[in-house]
């Protein structure tokens, strides 16, 4: 218990270091009135949009909150909101920065490369570092309440009451913020590209403003709320494997009491390692001069891991005296580790030559190039994930393998820095080109976007990988807490109820993809109807009305999240009704296995089409203009709502079934056999 | 035993029955010299791939068996080899006849529309009828030589080294005639629609032979392999639990042995009903002047299934007194006719209008729409199974299960009959517009083609379902066997392998989808290359040389097929000594779930496009030759290969994995705990 202070010192710490981050990127300079103005405009978007989410997510989060208190306990239901509370206000914070870092980042690229990347960057590690530091600081607070003030509900009550508000966040701002930069995205592009025969981010473009709004609230806000959920999902979820362990004193737990401590202070280690490899790569940029900015950003993330096993494995020694859980967190922060780096290879590597290859014989080879790399790309990730699991499981029991999940995600600090640049370095790209920058300008904030592309492409996979083990470690805590000793998958309540999980993210994917479709439908409709009843447009005489577009993106974002975000959450209590709880069982297991594949697949295909088309784009196979290059134009717009809507949907979808089973236990258990 | 007879008996009244369709088909006139001469090339190049395919075959049948009669027994050896030789013939016989029939049929459209229907309905019900009375008479003369002189090796060993046989050469003609069809209709289309501007079918085109022998061997050939392997393999399934179950004489298993021979009687009387409906359907054409080729086709199918049902409820009351076994068949043959009703809607009802008008914003929106649609077409199919598989065993237990299965396919002959008239419906339409038939005649043979893509996409969910079924029924088999009396989910190794299961489907498709993408590639460079050295042929003065084409389809398609053949063969082998006995269950439930959902969504996302483009091609959204039209032929040719080769193939991947597991089982058991 007095370990705690450490991660609560830990978490401060942390909040401290955002603070700096965040003054040292308020006082640089936000460059021309034209930068500001369109900074301003996203930022005035990007923080409409969410106000409506919320509103939104507020009316299901109070009903919610109104079942829970009802059906478990008010407490629960009180830790839930928090946990919401928690989760919407570090995304509001990492995505307020974000808007604020893009326009200086362009007005740094004026200057020089290393000042924009060091922005864009710093930009980033704002929102890695609330999350993380959020994450611990609030499961922190419920779980010291738990076992002082409100030892009659109990720890696993609470914890995973507050998990699951951090897993409705996450369900609204990935389906919604996915749906919202994808309808921009698709709708900008099939107008403005391929029908005004305009370049993209042009300022002509009614949905380019839109376009960029997408960013924020898709990638930076909808990619923090889904990793804040795994994050505190995946140490949930051991803290609530250990404490069954311990409540049923089972002998094969002989880490006893302090394993339920050791998750929070993996995590503490895991922040300040975070910390030091965000450090790292600040200074690095400006003591080596010659180092690129993509070696500074991945040695920064190599060093944090370095740092986090060498401090992680002398913890657990001293604090344990016993390796074993050690070996399951490693596995699971290499497992993290190899699978960017797979991914980086499918979207980056030879196969994105093969699909660009493939262009050169038209749209239809081009999109089944892109297919099949996708699917081939399922196999290495799912047998390091495989592997580790059963690593995990050898060295520390079930407990190992909510550690591996952990140890994943230990270091989210500094994986989330990284990514959250991508979306910052996309957006100054497009203000560089709204705001007429010289060409030099724009060659900068064009190689700080590729590289960007190839860090959220990592960043997708790592996302998948971190919810398929927090899924599997919510799932395995579930059984646990039920006391469901076997699942059998001879059982035909098992097998049904199997089959249907696995038909989720199906249907899940089909609606995203649809909700996208149908929203930036109404994008192309907008878009034609501004130029032509603004003819002035065009010709860059009049101003385009660029906040009816992002309208008409929030209000389809909103209204198509509805029906899936019901199903997700109304199907575990169907099927447990149904199938009991192991059909229960059955069904998580099935949808994790379905989605885990069709999530990777998307993904990777999604980010091979589009960077194919970033490669004919740099000259291959005929280069801009040519037959190849509007071939690849065909995979890159049917890659978007794959990568950034339906796949990381996909990662919710996992985690909020299982921790809504989780939470819903007690009263499952009341009414079951 | 002695109502083995009856299985025997009825099998000859087939064989009888497609002697009789073979001499009506073959004494109708074949028609101008121009028509004989495409058929008879055609006829050829479906030959010369059949015999080379059988070369490769043979070598690993050859190399299998004699790994099967050193671990497990030479006589399995040689019933693996005898269950090989049957289905490759029967394939054979269907093939041969198909391809008498095509040219035949083209001839009879210039007499009347219902005399063509009516010959291309006999080809295909040739198909049918052989393939099932091959299925029964093969599998009684097996298993009674197994409890008369082969009383040491036993049943099980000696039906599943059968059904391993009908497992082979499925693998070969699904996934190679998979292979050879798509590579022949991709590259004709890649080259002669897109690049030179010929219609389809033209006989300028050179790839236009090999993509009507690739209707043959792949929609004929390979679909009818397919349902052979389920057929056998579903009731071969339902023998083996009922032995298990006598034999471990459980309480739980009232039947007793009657159990073991019932399920002989109903695919028995699933071929009477079937031949039955046949009859309907020939004469129903010439009583009722007026009545539509689909309605007789569908009232035949649908004659059959009620007649089945009557019969075998009778014959269930009367033999066993019990009906719940019945139930369990009357559970499978709904759950067929529903699946297939499922289908033809997602491929043909509003969700093709969407796709279609989807197109008139280009081909990535076209695209798209296909892809969401195939994704939501995935819930019905999967409910549908998840119920009858529960209620199945409600019924009758595990043996519930597999009787499902056989319930489903027991009418296999009307079913496949359906199914191979549409291929051959196809290859008339081609045969009409290369051998230059006056309009009117190609409206005809365009009709039947029509038609004949709905029985098609029925026949593919028909398929997929009873895949699934079966690999489920031989997945329980092979539990029941190894007595294996639990798969725990919660186990490790169990979860580790059902990852790695869900990944096969994945790979294994997109190694299927590259394959086609690579030999069509070669295929256009040798158009393109034949275009070039012959001017005269575009012009339509040299004939081009259609055998190359057919051999580079072939060469490709068996080159190709080598690599995923070998991984399905040996990954349950990898599996079972890695992870265990009951590592491997988790593996096949794995890759079933994972395969189900991913097979169902290709082939009706590929369906989906074929019938949007269609429509579009009827003067929908623009017509022929309008932007809707060439984006909706981009979906046509994604969905060729997702429809015809990779969704297609993991119905055999899912039966042969689990066939392979429950033939090698001795030696697991030797070998693992």
């Amino acid at each position: 218990m007095d370990l705690l202070i450490l991660s609560i010192v830990v978490s401060l710490i942390g909040f401290l270091f955002a603070i700096f981050l965040i003054f040292d990127i308020l006082k640089k300079p936000e460059g021309s009135e034209e930068i500001k103005k369109i900074s301003l405009a996203i930022r005035k978007g990007a923080s409409a949009f969410l106000v409506r989410e919320w509103k939104v997510m507020g009316v299901i989060v109070v009903i919610f909150a109104i079942i829970v208190a009802v059906l478990i306990n008010p407490f629960v239901a009180l830790s839930f909101i928090f946990g919401n509370f928690l989760s919407a206000f570090s995304g509001f914070i990492g995505m307020s920065i974000a808007t604020r870092t893009n326009g200086r980042t362009t007005n740094a690229a004026r200057e020089s490369g290393g000042k924009a990347i060091d922005l864009a960057f710093s930009g980033g590690a704002v929102m890695g570092i609330t999350v993380s530091s959020f994450g611990i600081l609030g499961l922190t607070i419920v779980f010291i309440l738990s076992i002082t003030l409100l030892q009659k509900v109990g720890p696993i009550m609470m914890i995973t009451g507050y998990s699951m508000g951090a897993s409705f966040v996450a369900l609204f701002a990935r389906v919604g913020g996915g749906i919202f930069t994808k309808a921009a995205d698709v709708g900008a592009d099939l107008v403005g590209k391929i029908e005004a025969g305009i370049p993209e981010d042009d300022p002509r473009n009614p949905a380019t403003i839109a376009d960029n709004v997408g960013d924020n609230v898709g990638d930076v806000a909808g990619m923090g709320a889904d990793l804040y959920e795994s994050y505190v999902g995946a140490t949930v979820s051991s803290i609530v494997i250990a404490i069954s362990l311990v409540l049923s004193s089972k002998s094969s737990f002989p880490i006893g009491e302090k394993g339920i401590y050791y998750p929070f202070l993996i995590v503490s280690l895991g922040l300040i390692s975070s910390i030091l490899g965000i450090l790292y790569i600040k200074f690095s940029s400006k003591i080596f001069k010659n180092l690129s900015p993509q070696s500074a950003l991945t040695g920064g993330t190599m060093i944090s891991s370095v740092i986090f096993a060498i401090i992680s494995f002398v913890f657990t020694k001293i604090y344990i005296n016993d390796l074993n859980p050690f070996y399951s967190v490693f596995l699971g922060l290499i497992s993290g580790v190899v699978i960017g780096l797979v991914t980086q290879y499918y979207t980056g590597g030879k196969p994105i030559k093969k699909i660009a290859e493939a262009a050169t014989t038209g749209a239809a080879t081009n999109i089944l190039a892109g297919f099949s790399t996708g699917m081939e790309s399922t196999l290495l990730p799912l047998l390091i994930l495989s592997f580790s699991i059963y690593g995990a499981y050898l060295f520390s029991g079930i407990y190992g393998i909510a550690l591996a999940g952990v140890g994943m995600l230990a270091t989210l600090g500094i994986s989330l820095s990284v990514d959250a640049y991508g979306p910052i370095a996309d957006n100054a790209g497009g203000i560089a080109e709204m705001s007429h920058q010289n060409p030099e300008v724009r060659d900068i904030t064009d190689s700080l976007d590729a590289y960007g592309n190839t860090t959220a492409a990592m960043g997708k996979g790592f996302a998948i990988g971190s919810a398929v083990l927090t899924a599997l470690a919510l799932f395995v805590s579930y059984a646990q807490a039920a006391n469901i000793s076997v699942i059998d998958l001879l059982k035909p309540n098992v097998v049904s109820a199997m089959f249907i999980g696995g038909v989720l993210p199906y249907l899940f994917s089909g609606y995203s993809i649809s909700a996208v479709e149908k929203a930036a439908f109404k994008m192309v409709e907008e878009v034609r109807r501004q130029f032509r009843e603004m003819p002035g447009i065009l010709e860059g005489k009049d101003e385009p009305d660029y906040k009816r577009c992002v309208d008409i993106s929030t209000i389809g974002a909103l209204r198509e999240m509805v029906i899936p975000s019901v199903i997700i959450i109304i199907s575990p209590f169907i099927i447990a009704f149904v199938f009991g709880k192991d059909g229960l069982g059955g069904f998580l297991a099935g949808s994790l296995i379905s989605g885990a594949l069709l999530a990777i697949f998307m993904a990777n295909s999604g980010g091979a089409w589009d960077n194919a088309k970033k490669l004919i784009e740099k000259g291959m196979f005929g280069g801009k203009g040519s037959p190849a290059h509007k071939a690849s134009i065909v995979g890159d717009t049917v890659g978007d709502p794959f990568k950034d809507t339906a796949g990381p949907s996909i990662n919710i979808l996992l985690k909020l079934m299982s921790i809504i089973s989780l939470v819903f236990l007690p009263f499952f258990l009341k009414f079951l056999k």
